[in-house]
This record gives structure tokens, sequence and C-alpha cells, in this order.
């Protein structure tokens, strides 16, 4: 059965809940890989008058879009709190429009995605809305480097933590010599600016010197690559990482299961050679 | 448009990657809401020749399944090392068949999921497999439940723990003083039985007694409620609360965004009316 045979049979059971015209959708595009987003997603981008998304949401997730108009909203690391408000004015502006708008993020959108300051800018502003969780990056990229986070023998917990601050600097008010005493596996979102200086902390705080670091580049996707280091030597190895490309970090002993699990399979799903990208 | 159009339309335009006879995906069903199923989700339980579901996962996600056979091989918390050694027997035994095998755990597979375990026994035994990743519980239901786990003024770190070992006990091995004096927020998974021990940890710890606690039963589910309390009484509310649904706990300041966030929509996907369950 071809997939789109597959797919429609199991959608067609299905009844989505109502986008209302007028309301806003918070939505995870998830780490990459189309084949991570959830139905609620799809779902929301096909029903959506317009999509407002960050500059990291791949092209062909964006080419499932057919019959709203997309329009860019992205901004990169470094502050821009005032482009923020401007996101969330958009959002209020075209909801009060009569719009159903998508506000589609990499990711969750709650899980260092500023969602939850969205959120409550439309909360605010009497807007309607739905918060779509996502593939978080820190989740879908470590599953396709073949790292299990919490696997049992060796990790009971696993902390999510942002390698920098609003500014983009070394988030001052983060402990990470706790951090490192108490989380069994450490996963850095944009953290390969201080990517040394985090080190650094966490030998300080006793982690071993050759404990193990995986950064993760383009997870999930067709350009993924995995590059191993340990602590010591993670800031001489973050510095030669193009700075350019979304990065994960993981830090702990389950990085060297990916030896094991080396044998999976991990092929994104694609679109077909037919569709043609509407952003290319 | 009917979502069944709006969905084939969308799908129609994905190749999905092929699904070889004689592997298994270890596949995350998400919290419990259909529509927080991946598109690889789908997928995978559209193709599958057989399906080996945890007791949690839902039954209108397991009456999407509408060719595959399925075998529950569910088990709950408190151990069961030899149950978990019949579950990779039975994968591997069904792979060499020649059968496509999805083993569908609820939440992610990798996240407290066993989803290592089993992949490395499947790597052990020479069977292909893939890992489809899945939307978390503590990501998906604090979502649900108008929890922005790591909002930007309050959190930035959120670390998730298992509450209990692998054989139902408070697991000694987590130093969750260290982790309540590193972690902005904390994500408790299965830790209802030990609410008020960890609890009291981290208000040892340093961490102060107001603090807000919310528990959220049945995530993402028309059946999902939240509870919230604060560390102080953690304890005595965990011991009111029905032991037999799956809850998760969030401890930080980012549950009292909940108020704010309040007027979200998260009304699940469910079936359409005509649809029958395939295991009720």
């Amino acid at each position: 059965m071809s997939a789109l045979k597959a797919f429609a049979r199991a959608a067609g059971q299905l009844q989505p809940p109502a986008f209302a015209t007028g309301s806003v959708w918070l939505v995870g595009a998830g780490p990459g890989d189309p084949g991570l987003l959830t139905l609620h997603a799809l779902h929301g981008l096909t029903k959506a008058d317009v999509v407002l998304h960050d500059a990291l949401v791949p092209g062909e997730i964006l080419s499932l879009v057919d019959t709203a108009w997309l329009e860019p909203v992205g901004k990169r690391a470094g502050g821009a709190r005032t482009k923020q408000m401007r996101i969330n004015e958009r959002m209020i502006a075209l909801a009060r429009q009569g719009r159903r708008v998508v506000r589609l993020k990499g990711g969750d959108p709650l899980i260092f995605g500023r969602g939850g300051e969205e959120a409550m800018a439309l909360a605010a502003a009497g807007v309607p809305f739905r918060i779509v969780p996502g593939i978080s990056a820190g989740i879908g990229g470590a599953a396709a480097a073949g790292i299990p986070l919490t696997h049992r023998s060796l990790a009971r917990s696993v902390t999510f933590v942002t390698g920098h601050d609003s500014r983009g600097g070394l988030p001052e008010e983060t402990d990470f010599a706790a951090i490192g005493r108490g989380a069994d596996v450490l996963v850095l979102y944009m953290g390969l600016r201080h990517a040394g200086a985090i080190a650094a902390r966490l030998m300080e705080a006793g982690r071993p010197a050759d404990e193990a670091v995986a950064f993760v580049a383009n997870a999930t996707t067709s350009q993924q690559t995995v590059t191993i280091a340990t602590l010591a030597t993670a800031g001489a190895v973050a510095v030669e990482l193009p700075h350019s490309a979304p990065t994960l970090i993981v830090i702990g002993p389950v990085v060297a299961l990916r030896d094991v699990l080396a044998p999976l399979e991990a092929t994104p799903m694609t679109l077909l050679p037919i569709a043609t990208s509407a952003t290319a």
C-alpha cells in the first residue's frame, strides 16, 4: 500500500480538534525530519491561513503548507527583545483579523522556544490559543545519534539546559556545578559558543575529564553529523565546528552506547521528487 | 476540507523511509492524545505486521492499527527483569520470522522507556531497528496543563528524573539534593509513590516549602486532571491521588504560570464515532 493510502486510511478515522478562526496554534515542528511532525502539527499546517515560522524550520516541512501563506519571523541567538514583541504583535493582529494562525517553531515550543512568552502575550490579548508539543531537539537528536538518554543502568536523570543567556553570554545564573553533581546526563541547547567554559565548570564540580561528549549537528536531517569528544577536549572541538548549524551537546556515559546502537536506521522522511519546495 | 483530504494531500507529498521485513521499530506513542503521534509512528503502525504494545498505550491509538496484529506486552513499575527479557526475545523471534515489528511504548522510547535496553538486545541479535522518538509525557503533559517548562525569566534548565528505581523503591543513587540545587524545574516520572520523600529532600537542599508542585494525571487525554500542591504538602496530596493513573509531577515556579495560560485549548484528537476500537 502506498504511504498516501495508508496515511489516509488511518487519518480518516481521526477527528481533529477544531482550529477556530481568530485563534493561534503554537506548534512544535520537531528537530528537522518531517516524519517527526505530530498529527496535530500536520493538521494545523493544513488548516492554517498563515504560518509564522522560525528560520530554522526546514523547507521540506514548510512545503507541506499549501494553502496558507508563509511568513518567516526567525530570530537567532543574541537577544532581540524588540523582535519578540513584533512577533507577538503580528500573531495578535492576524488573529484579530480572523485568521487561523500557526506559529511554527523548531523542536518543542516550550523547551527553550519562548513559546511561554508568546502564549502569555496571546492570553493577555484575549486571543484563543493552543500549544502543540513537538519532539524536542534534545530528545529527537539524541535518538537519531544512537544515544539512549536515560539508559537504565547508567542514567536516572537527564537535565536539559540552555548554553547561553538572552544576550548570548554564558548563563551566569545557572549553577552548572550543582547540575553537574546532580544530573546523570546533560543536554545543552545552543551550547556551542560556551561549550569549553561549561565543560570546565562540570569538571570543577567533579565530573571526569574523560567523560564522553557528543556534538549532534543538524539532528535528524540528512545533513546530521555527530562529533565525539570528552569534557577535556570539548572546548577545543567546539571552536572547530560550524557555528551556523544548530548543534545539540550530550554529556554523559550514555554517549558511549552509541557504539552499540550504531546499526540503527534513521533515514528521515523526505518529500517525493515530484513535490517542489515552497521556499527553496 | 475534511481532515481526511487535508491529511492525505499533505501525506501524499511525503516519502516515508522503508520499513523492511525482519526489522523492528521502537516507536514512542506520546503521552496519550492520538494527535501527538508522529508521522513516522503512524507510518510504522500502518505498515507493521505485528505491534507489541505497552499496557499504557490508549485504545484509540491501537485502533489506528488495522492490518497488524496487536500483542500486549505491558509491564508496570516494580521490576520484572524476566518480563523484559521475554519482550526482547519476542521481538527478535518475530523479526527473524520476517515480520515488520513495531514495539509501541508510551511517551518516548528512550526517556525512562527502556528503549535503550531493547535496542541493545536487537543490535546484539543482529536485527535491524529504528528508534522513532515520541512526545515524552513530561513535555506533552506539562504543555497540556499550561505549564511552560523553561519559561525564560523563570527557568534555564529542566531535569527529568525517575521517581522510583527498578524495584519500585526510592532511587537511592539519585542525588535529589544536588538536582534540587541545580535544576530550575524538575519533572518526576513515576514519582507518585515517593513524592513526599523526594519533596523532603528538595526542601532539605534549600528549595522553599511553598514552591509549587503540579500533579498531572492522564496527561493529554480527555481524562486529564491537574492537582496543585506545594513541596510541603506534596506528600499528603500524593497519597490521596489514584495511583493507577499515570501521573507526572512538575516542580518549580513555572507551575504558577498555569493560571495565566489556563485559557488554552487542549482538546485531544479523537476517533470519529464511526470507528470502533480494536481493543475496547
